[in-house]
């Protein structure tokens, strides 16, 4: 081996690159970590942990609403926008803090810069012009959002990461995406009082989610307030002359809002990097290509996380990062698992979902087995809140194996969790029934559906 | 056969009886119940289902509290206790009327009276003083708090059945007990804005769980405010001249309340039901002594629920409703399983908790790993609020099957549902070592948490 600077140079420092440098650094690597902007990647900064918090604010309308139907009166509230975005700066803060001092106390090497790759072994740090020299690398700068720069006026536009900024929240918003990005920032918004509207393409909003969970959350969305406007595109935004927006859309609809807000797919970061002075092939979408062990093209160099384009979750990021260690400093291959990845959609009400959807799941299986249960959560009896719980049981009639759970309601991502658990070690619907219910919750529904709703037979419903 | 007038008749309709009699009568029995009061038995009528409501009503002093740190601002708040009662009310009405249509329906004849038995196969309704016969009879009559009759004074305090119908909202409240009724009305009526006093007669609050959950919960208590006396008990109870009552305790305490509550215990309503005269058998506590079938000394009368004092449970009793059916009336003896039943407990925080506390996992196996997690929930980070979420897995080392799982925090109720059918289908600690993390959820720590906290060795931590 020559004598590299380090034994392991990570570019960027978001949850990937953080917990891969952490780790190689406890284990005894000469490890650096560079970071352009600051630590804690998407997630940390401008992704998951600022959206739960923006949730939790947003959930407060709700509680005063029903709060009323459980004998509470209450008086004139007021939500002051730059006192959440304050309290969720100081937050994302102290985690930040966390994120460093976690390398630190390992002994991992902060550089404050873009770095950029120079050959297979050499990373030029763009602050001082310096470059060094590493045995392994790995890139891990994450994704950013789709700008759609093909769209008159997208430079009007923002995108999910200036909505963790806005100096004011706007009056009115068109948010453009029926991603979770988009779903969650039009139930957020609204819930902070925005006058909200969602326009998507396609034809329901969250592909590739099971069908009763998107159309019994479109429901639930319009039902509050929220516009949604489907099989439709933004194609042209221009500056109101009185100020605000005008959104033109294919179907002729004009939209005149505060903000529009393009949630169209994120980007992986790969542009500028050096990835063709090292010989690091990228796919047509630029993102990083890697075989299943993270590597790239270039034998030393891995890639972990969204800038891969593989499954763009944090907690996937860190289970590549886990796998890299695994592979480069342990000396057993390992392969990240992306079999029954249980994920939430933190929409109001949410969704938590492990497994195949029904229709995944009838193109595989010669015979399913559907549970579905719809009810009126217990709180909603006295709140008097028009929502419903949606609870689905897909089940490989043959093997009797739970192939997918799906849940629209409260702590739905809770549930998915757990349920992720279940379906990971493989139960069966007979472990479901054979479980107590616990009374009275919402999930005891999953383990009272003894008889199925219909059944799917060769793709069809009988 | 001998003609009876029925194939079946219930004594009591709660959660078991309804389900035995409606379950019978849908198979085509002739089936009676009778109830003297209302259906839906302690669950509905006073109990699960009016307190899971005055929870929720409870919980909106926090969602006020809470919602500051947010960015809002609440003015002036009220609670009006009479429109929480008449709310409730409404909605027990409604269930009560599910109940009786489902009866109903399936051609259960409904009579309202109380019962008695006159021999095996008779029984004596009251209120018209007829007697009818029947080939099978079902007690499931059920329980009802115990009074402390040896308490002097014990005539002026409440119980929980009181509790649900207090003409007004006490100012202050002294409630005796340890056990779930004594700690959820603690919280309900703290959060009421009531000042309360928890006085129990044992080293810790709630017997019989994991010591973390037991003492996570007191900590979580006194810090909002709720005041609990341990190894002490009310010696008397009297009138103070100026309105309210006193109570003295054991350790010299002297307490003025508006409101004494205890709940100390339930026992099972076996009182004037000819018991003796059809010669069923009670142990020492007033129970209906059954065999595992749910059969009770007489070969034709079996008795569900509360008042066998087994499980004191709504699922459970509705659990041995089933059992029955499928003993008696589908030829296939079953017996109920009451291994790792799920519970929880509606307090704030919640308990959720499935299998064998670390105390009782240490007396039966050889080593344990104990994998345990606390840590502030993210809505506290912006709250304020000082609370703590515990979750806790107890691991039998040598099998690696997780045989205990407890939670202290939100929503642990709903976690201990989907934990139970974990625990029931026997996973292992690798299970939930291999599913993927759902970020940002509490939950996901169950699912991360990769190295033993501690370890038991022959009942040593070590």
């Amino acid at each position: 081996m020559a004598a590299y600077d380090y034994d392991l140079f990570v570019i960027g420092g978001g949850s990937g690159g953080v917990r891969a440098a952490r780790v190689a650094a406890s284990l005894g690597k000469r490890v650096a970590i560079a970071e352009e902007y600051r630590f804690g990647g998407t997630c940390v900064i401008r992704g998951c942990v600022p959206k739960k918090l923006f949730v939790y604010a947003s959930q407060y309308t709700e509680h005063f609403e029903d709060a009323v139907g459980f004998g509470w009166e209450v008086g004139e509230r007021s939500f002051d926008w730059k006192k959440l975005i304050a309290a969720k700066d100081k937050e994302i803060e102290r985690l930040e803090g966390l994120y460093r001092r976690g390398l630190e106390n390992n002994g991992a090497e902060i550089i404050a810069t873009r770095a950029e790759l120079v050959d297979a072994h050499t990373v030029r740090l763009l602050k001082t012009g310096k470059t060094v020299t590493a045995d392994k690398i790995v890139i891990a700068t994450g994704g950013t959002p789709n700008p759609h720069a093909a769209l008159p006026g997208h430079e009007l536009c923002i995108s999910s990461n200036e909505a963790f900024h806005l100096p004011e929240l706007p009056r009115s918003i068109l948010i453009a995406g029926g991603g979770y990005i988009a779903v969650e920032f039009a139930n957020i918004f609204h819930g902070l009082g925005v006058d909200t509207t969602l326009i998507y393409r396609g034809q329901e909003i969250l592909s590739r989610f099971d069908q009763d969970m998107r159309q019994g959350l479109h429901k639930a969305m319009v039902e509050k307030g929220i516009r949604i406007l489907l099989t439709d595109v933004i194609q042209e935004v221009t500056r109101a002359p009185a100020g605000g927006l005008i959104a033109k859309t294919m179907c002729g609809e004009t939209i005149a809002v505060d903000t529009v807000m393009l949630a169209l797919g994120r980007d992986p970061n790969t542009k500028g990097l050096g990835l063709d002075a090292a010989g690091v092939a990228v796919d047509e979408r630029g993102a990083v290509v890697v075989d299943k062990y993270s590597r790239t093209s270039v034998e030393n160099i891995y890639a972990l996380g969204d800038v891969t384009n593989r499954v763009q979750l944090t907690p996937v990021a860190i289970h590549e990062a886990m796998c890299f260690i695994e592979t480069v400093y342990r000396n057993n291959p390992t392969s990240p698992d992306y079999d029954l990845i249980p994920t939430a959609v933190f929409s109001q009400p949410e969704i938590g979902t492990v497994g195949l959807s029904e229709e995944e799941a009838a193109a595989r299986y010669p015979e399913l087995e559907i549970y579905r249960a719809e009810f009126r959560p217990m709180k909603a009896t006295l709140s008097g809140r028009a929502e419903k719980t949606i609870m689905k049981l897909v089940v490989d009639a043959e093997s009797r194996k739970v192939v997918g759970a799906h849940i629209l309601g409260h702590d739905a991502g809770e549930m998915a969790q757990l349920l992720g658990v279940s379906l990971k070690a493989g139960v069966t619907k007979d472990d479901f029934d054979r479980t107590m219910a616990v009374h009275p919750t919402a999930s005891e529904e999953l383990v009272t559906m003894y008889n199925p709703s219909y059944r799917i037979r060769d793709g069809q419903r009988v």
